[in-house]
């Protein structure tokens, strides 16, 4: 039997971390040591008390020049119940030529292929042009409160830009680079809580039924056109997904309704503009309401142009494979980071065992992925 | 202190008797000795097994002629703690003036009423013209499945018709015989369970949302109007008072949405068009659903005419009121007698106190209610 990549044998030791959200376990120290080796300048970044605790690797190579960053987490979801494993998921097992662990795909192999990428790149070039990041968190999985979003607050605090930010989400469907996301819809919930007056069924003039007075506003808002979409987007959606009143008592007409809600939006609309709309609907129709918003991301967009052309272009050469482009999904860490201006994408292997058991990544495409990666480096700052 | 009347005492030997819905404890026997003892043919009518076993009563004195029946139920409603009442609630206390006990109002003053005013009634016309018979039952408070539904299947059997009925329940709002109920509004609930599909707020295309679906059939639902009423009755009223749809999860578009909705109806409408009318308008919006009735009764009237005439002639005569017709309120027993075609009017003691803590009646209106009943037998069977 061969002996693993160098790109498979880090994946393996990252996995053996059981870096459970938001836990890293050594993960950003492995990598750190990885990096520190070959030049990378390494700082920890850590917030949150307690059990709330998040730390964050920024480590950063070259004096100056556009600033190149690869994205991505070292936390994992739980493995639910292990038993239901074919493999102990935090002890890697390369079987019939597939990686399983926790994190094989979402996303360590991709953390083990940026760092191998850069290994070889390095090696090649040490004296590339602009310069390599990596940002790394162990909040990507959980609330995502101290993870990206702080560390993009402190980069623009030193008045550090990223150029083009590459986030190694398991982006693709069949094999390895046959998706790149450039860009994700926004996401905004919405909780609603419509009032009226309880009372008897028997006495309708004493009451005021939520659930009535709302239904035309919910009717009008799911028939609402949003918008259009664009080239990269669908169109907007909302969708209800809960929806509560009454006491249970079937003669008794309830005092409120509560409706939660999901906006998931193209770039044709900012979140403001679907706060001022949706109100504009319920405030026509006369309710008495309260409506708390939780923004998850704003849509962003990274059109084809120098860092989609380079991934593109690399993906081609190292698999032969035309990529697509998408949107589709859900959220990512991308969301912070597209507003600071950067181009963002993401790129990594076929997701369709994240989160799941038996979760496993294809060790052969983890060797293209890391050369994919490499080929991205040679393409922008060779 | 004077001794209490024939009515109060037969109202506290009643009360000492904790007939909580479905048992009778005694009651009806100490009616029926009673009755018996006047010349009435005393019969017991039992239903239902083990717990859910019901007896009624049914008495009738006189050989043919037109039916005047007094109806009511020897069943109270549960007392709650016990500690909460000023009076242990099986124990009647004759204070300043009011009777307190379970019951008190709701209706075994009634029932004592009924029984003194007949005993007076035949003392003074033992050959009165036509028949007086009781149908008590003891339950009424309950499921109300063996209790006056099965006593008016079973008369039917027998070629039994009942020409005027009183039943006891506790009418009046400021002093007893200021209101008579002269019919109800019917009542029917439904249960609708919407079909959609599952799935992701992320992929609104693979779902089919049933509260969006729902929703511009709920506000037609509750924007129609039904009916407008007549003189005797308000328009019909359609009331949701449940609505559930939902995983608790914010980002999952539910498969099903549960609604439960009540009719109140005048009579100007069945349940059989309510029911035509509502599934029309949910198929109007090509809904996937399941939906259960449950009908807890017809609407009924009785308009003014011989027994109405009678009964506020009696309430002038015995108490110096003008009484005022009103179909308001929740059901009763009367939606079990009416389809047969009897002339159904209710009549009893104020119901402030009915069903809650310190139930209680003015002893001195109870012997006027006794008055009242003993005039209406007077005017139509002398």
């Amino acid at each position: 039997m061969e002996a693993p990549s160098a790109t498979v044998e880090l994946t393996q030791e990252l996995i053996r971390r059981p870096s459970i959200t938001p836990l890293d376990e050594g993960c950003q120290e492995l990598m750190a040591s990885r990096l520190s080796a070959i030049g990378f300048d390494c700082q920890f970044l850590c917030w949150g008390e307690n059990d709330e605790r998040v730390q964050n690797l920024w480590a950063v190579r070259g004096p100056q020049g556009p600033l190149f960053a690869f994205a991505g987490h070292t936390d994992v979801v739980p493995t639910g119940p292990e038993e239901n494993w074919r493999f102990p998921p935090f002890e890697p097992v390369l079987h019939e030529g597939m990686l399983y662990g926790r994190g094989a795909a979402d996303m360590k192999g991709s953390l083990a292929a940026m760092v191998t990428a850069c290994e070889r790149f390095v090696a090649q070039h040490p004296d590339h042009n602009g310069r390599i990041a990596f940002l790394i968190t162990s909040d990507e999985e959980g609330p995502a409160d101290y993870g990206t979003v702080k560390v993009m607050e402190w980069l623009a605090e030193q008045g550090e830009q990223i150029t083009w930010c590459l986030v190694g989400e398991p982006s693709s469907t069949d094999v390895t680079g046959d998706v790149i996301k450039n860009g994700r819809r926004g996401s905004i919930g919405g909780w609603l809580t419509v009032k009226g007056i309880q009372g008897h069924v028997a006495y309708p003039h004493k009451v005021k039924n939520p659930i009535h007075m709302a239904a035309p506003a919910l009717a009008e808002l799911a028939a609402e056109q949003w918008d259009e979409g664009n080239d990269f987007f669908p169109a907007t959606s909302f969708q209800i997904s809960n929806i509560n009143g009454g006491t249970g008592a079937t003669n008794v007409v309830p005092g409120t309704l509560k409706v939660i809600f999901n906006f998931r939006f193209s770039t044709e609309l900012t979140h403001q503009q679907i706060i001022e709309r949706t109100e504009a609907i319920l405030d026509k129709h006369q309710l008495t309401y309260q409506l708390d918003w939780n923004l998850s991301g704003e849509a962003f967009l990274t059109e084809p142009g120098t860092l989609v052309g380079a991934t593109q272009e690399s993906i081609k050469a190292a698999t032969g494979i035309d990529s697509k482009l998408s949107t589709a999904g859900g959220t990512s860490d991308g969301r912070f980071i597209a507003p600071s201006g950067a181009q963002v994408i993401e790129l990594g292997p076929i997701n369709a065992t994240i989160h799941q058991v038996d979760e496993c990544v294809n060790a052969q495409e983890l060797d293209q992925l890391s050369a994919i990666y490499q080929g991205i480096l040679e393409r922008l700052l060779k």
